[in-house]
């Protein structure tokens, strides 16, 4: 049986968190699946992490990034402006229909739950900004699922 | 008291490890010092890590890269071929004499050890590849030392 194949696309800003995106990412490409990720930024700048100030390579802006399997969006300081961030809200919010699975890593979730698409579902966030994060949406109080149940969900959220 | 304040020198290369990259530079950021990274590579190509195959943005080749206070040699599928670069280890070795500290994780100590730097220095390196990297060197048999007591010594080797 061939492997799984997946593209994911991976929605950086300025301010992530380095090790959400990498750490989470390479995760990935320790799984049986193959995984080819995308970078895309709003611009297409390469964008610097938060702490370090280092930036990942950027691939695509929010015009010229082709479709992929998986949105994920990482967590970091960055956030809290891109919660106020119109343009950047509705790149998830027209990406998040013609994808397979969602995932996001810490704060990441404040950001998809602003979009208003967990309104009414399970999900779960950082417990160090409880409070903040889940004044975004309606019912974030249970862990959503686990990575081993990728298949049976659409969101999949890294605590 | 002023932070300390260091620059360090990120030296990638084709197949590094993401993580050996990008989770041991978000430690830096997490430390009471500050640390400006900049990213290094031979000609200064946006090289892609082993698995998933992202890439950090690199600021810098061999030619045009300023002095730096640390020197940081990730690990990864990639050390295989780098250890039969000439060019590479050269510019180890050109470097390691102006730097206050060096740090590797896990095979980017068979590159340090390649260029002779570590004979006759208490080193170490990852267990899986124990037999691998320890050809490279003379003494590479234990701990160096850990990231508490780095303004005693100059080489730091994550495993």
């Amino acid at each position: 049986m061939p492997k799984e194949f997946f593209t994911v696309g991976a929605l950086l800003y300025k301010d992530y968190d380095l090790l959400d995106v990498n750490g989470s990412l390479r995760m990935l490409g320790s799984l049986k699946a193959n995984f080819n990720i995308i970078t895309i930024t709003q611009t297409g700048e390469h964008v610097t992490s938060f702490t370090p100030q280092i930036a990942n390579y950027i691939n695509y802006n929010f015009e010229n990034c082709p479709d992929f399997d998986i949105l994920f969006i990482p967590g970091g300081v960055g956030t809290r402006d891109e919660l106020e961030n119109s343009v950047f809200l509705d790149f998830i919010k027209q990406r998040v229909p013609k994808v397979k699975y969602v995932l996001t890593v810490c704060t990441g979730s404040g950001l998809l739950a602003k979009t208003g698409l967990l309104d009414g579902k399970k999900a779960t966030t950082n417990k160090l900004v409880w409070n903040w994060m889940t004044s975004f949406g309606t019912n974030q109080t249970k862990i959503l699922y686990l990575e081993t149940r990728l298949n049976s969900k659409k969101f999949a959220l890294i605590i």
